[in-house]
C-alpha cells in the first residue's frame, strides 16, 4: 500500500490520479489533498478517499469545507496548507500537480521531508532545476516525471546507461492551431485555442500547447530531469501524439514509448515505478490508427519554442521570467485582454527587459518571478 | 576485446559482422570463421581478420583455401569444421549465422562449450527451442538475438519485468509482393521475388519474406526467446520497417525499438550487450520519412504465417517440418522447378502428411527434418 499526497487534487492530473486510486484501492492510500477554489469537488474527494488532511485556497473556503467533512479530517488553507499537504504527512510520494510557479516551495519541502515526487508541475524544474536536482540527490529521493513526454523518456531509459544516450526527441502534437499559418492566428478566439486535438487538459496547459510554450517548458524540464545539454534535446511535430517521446543511443538504436493519449498511464507509472500494473485505459491499436505523421519543428512558426531554448541555454533566472511572463500573458488572453499572438510579444518583451541572475536562490527566483509578473501585466498594446 | 567466432562469415549477417569488426578493431578479435562454397571471399576475410581457424564446405575447397593462407591459419571442412569453429576456440561469443537447419548442431555445441550466442539462425530455436533454452539456462550463457525484430523486443525489455509484459508485436514489411493480391502472385518470377523493399538480405530469407514464412519462423523464435505463449505474439504489417517490433506492458504502455533498416545495429548490440557503442550506420530521421503506415496482418493473403502459428502451437517436430519443407520449396522455386504459390502448397502438404513427435531429441528432429525434405522434394504438381 503506497501512501500518497496530492497537490492540485481537483485539476486534470489530480482527478486522474484519484481515478487510478479508485481503480486500485488495494495499492494506494490518499494521505492529503490540496485544491484551490473548487470546494465542491474537494469535499466530494475528501468524502470518497478519506485523507487525513485537506487544504484549499482561502480561510473562508476552509471553513466551508470543514463544515461538510467529519472532524477527523483536518482542513487548512493558503501557502501553509500547501506546505503541510506536501511535507507534513506520512505519504511516501507527493504528486506535485499545481499549475504554475506556486508548486515550487511545497515540492521542495516534500523533497526535504524525504518524499518521492511524482512531478507534473513543470515550473519547479524550469525555475529551480539546479536547487531541486541538488536536493533530490542529497536526500536520495526519486523524482518521477508525470508529463507523458518525460515519462516516455524515463521509460525508454530503463536498463540503459545514460552515458550511451546520444539525444532525446520530445514529440509535439502542435496544439489546437497546428495547421494554421501565423497569419491565420490573428484574431483567434479563446474558445478556438481551448480545442486541443488529442489531450483533454486544463485551460492553461491547452493554451501553452497552442503557443508551444508547453513544449518549451518541457525542453527545460528534460534538461534537468535527464542531465542533457540543450543541443541534445530535439522537438518533433507528431500530430497523433502516439509516440510520446524517444531516446536515441550512440549506436543509432532508438527506443520509443507509445500509447493512446491518456495521462493515467504516466501518472500510474510514477505511482508504481519500477512496477507496472493494469490501468483503466485502452490498448494501443496501430492498425486501427493506420498512419503516424512526423514533420520538422518550425521555429519561425512557433517563436515561443525558440525563446524557450534560448532561455534554457542562458539559465539563471531567465527560465523563471519566461515562465512567469507566460503565465500572466495566458491569463490576460483567457480573460480577453490581449490577442493570442500578443502572448509571445509579452514573453519576448519580458525576456528582453530582464537581467538574468546566475545560480539564483529561491528568494531571487521568487523576486524575479514577481518582477516578471508585474512587468508582463503592465505591457499595453 | 571480445573474441568472436562466426558461422556463416560470407553470408549477409557474416559480412556485416566483419564490417563492424573493421569499424571497431579495438573491440573485437575474430577467432574463427566458417563459410560454405565462397572460397574467394573466405580467403580475403581470413587474410584481413587473421582468425586462427577457417572452415569451408568440402575437402577440395579446404585445400584450395589452405594453399592461399599462411600456415598458422588452420583450415577445416564439413560438419566437423563447423563444430570446431563453433565450439573449439577461445571465442567468448559465437555469431550463429548459417542459413537453415544446419545451424542447430554447431550452435548447441557452442552453448555446451559455455559460449554466448549471437543468434541469427532462426531454425535453431524453431526446431529445438526446448533443447536450446534448457542448455542455455543450464550453462548460464547469454542467448542474444540478432534478427532485427527479436533484437528490438530484447532491447524493449531492458530493465523491465517479464511478468509485466502483456504481449509483443513483431512488425512485418510484407516483403517484395506486399501490395499484390493472391491472384497477382500467379506466375511471378524469381527476380521479382528477390526485390525486397527495405532490407538487403540473402536470397532464401528474401523469398521467406515474400511468403511470410520468415515472419512465421520469427514468431516461433520469439516464443522460445521470450517465453511467451503464441496468443501473446502479434504480427503487424508495417511497410517501412522503421518500428522493428514492440512490447506492450500490462499498464498499456508500449515500448518500441526503431531505426533505419540496417542489420549492423542489432548485430553489434548482440556483440556488445549490455553496452552500446557507435555503429557505421545512419541516424533515424522521422521528419524526413514523414509517415509510418500500419495495417492488420491478413492470414488469408499470407497462409504461411497462419501455418506457422498452427505449427508452433502444435510443437514437437511440427515446426521442424514446417521449416524443412519450406527450405526445399524455396530451393525448388529458386531453380525454377515450381511456382511461387507452390511454396505454400509444399509446406501445407508436408504438414498434412507429417505425424508430430512430442518433445523430440536432436536425433528425432534430424530424422523428421530429413523426412520432410525428402517428402517436399518428391511433390509433383
Amino acid at each position: 500500500m503506497k501512501k500518497i499526497a496530492i497537490l492540485g487534487s481537483t485539476g486534470s492530473i489530480g482527478t486522474q490520479t484519484l481515478d487510478l486510486v479508485k481503480h486500485s484501492p488495494e495499492k494506494f492510500q490518499v494521505e492529503a489533498i490540496s485544491a484551490g477554489y473548487n470546494s465542491d469537488l474537494v469535499i466530494e474527494q475528501a468524502k470518497q478517499f478519506q485523507p487525513k488532511l485537506v487544504s484549499v485556497a482561502t480561510k473562508e473556503l476552509a471553513e466551508t469545507v470543514a463544515s461538510q467533512l467529519p472532524s477527523n479530517i483536518k482542513v487548512l488553507y493558503g501557502d501553509a496548507g500547501l506546505l503541510e499537504v506536501a511535507a507534513a504527512t506520512d505519504a511516501d510520494l507527493l504528486v506535485s500537480a499545481l499549475v504554475g510557479s506556486q508548486g515550487l516551495r511545497p515540492t521542495l519541502a516534500a523533497i526535504e521531508a524525504g518524499k518521492d515526487i511524482g512531478l507534473a508541475n513543470k515550473e519547479t524544474l524550469v525555475s529551480a532545476g539546479h536547487i531541486v536536482t541538488e536536493a533530490v540527490s542529497r536526500k536520495g529521493v526519486a523524482l518521477l516525471p508525470i508529463d507523458s513526454e518525460h515519462s516516455a523518456i524515463f521509460q525508454c531509459l530503463n536498463g540503459e546507461k545514460r552515458s550511451q544516450v546520444s539525444q532525446i526527441t520530445i514529440t509535439a502534437s502542435g496544439g489546437s492551431f497546428r495547421d494554421r499559418t501565423r497569419e491565420q492566428l490573428i484574431g483567434v478566439t479563446v474558445e478556438d485555442a481551448l480545442k486541443h486535438p488529442n489531450w483533454s487538459m486544463g485551460a492553461k496547459i491547452t493554451i501553452d500547447s497552442a503557443t508551444m510554450v508547453n513544449k518549451g517548458l518541457e525542453v527545460m524540464e528534460a534538461h534537468w530531469l535527464f542531465g542533457l545539454g540543450y543541443e541534445d534535446i530535439k522537438v518533433l511535430l507528431h500530430p497523433e501524439s502516439v509516440i510520446h517521446s524517444y531516446v536515441e543511443f550512440v549506436d543509432h538504436s532508438v527506443i520509443a514509448q507509445l500509447g493512446n493519449p491518456d495521462m493515467r498511464v504516466p501518472i500510474q507509472y510514477a505511482l508504481t515505478y519500477p512496477n507496472r500494473y493494469t490501468t483503466p485505459t485502452t490498448k494501443l491499436d496501430l492498425a486501427a490508427i493506420g498512419k503516424l505523421h512526423f514533420r520538422e519543428m518550425d521555429y519561425t512558426r512557433f517563436p515561443c519554442l525558440r525563446m524557450a531554448f534560448e532561455s534554457g541555454k542562458q539559465g539563471g533566472t531567465t527560465p523563471t521570467v519566461y515562465n512567469a511572463a507566460n503565465e500572466i500573458a495566458v491569463a490576460r488572453f483567457l480573460k480577453g485582454d490581449i490577442s493570442f499572438l500578443q502572448i509571445e510579444d509579452i514573453i519576448e518583451a519580458s525576456l528582453h527587459k530582464h537581467e538574468s541572475f546566475a545560480n539564483p536562490t529561491i528568494e531571487v527566483i521568487h523576486e524575479q518571478d514577481q518582477w516578471a509578473r508585474t512587468f508582463a501585466a503592465s505591457i499595453r498594446f
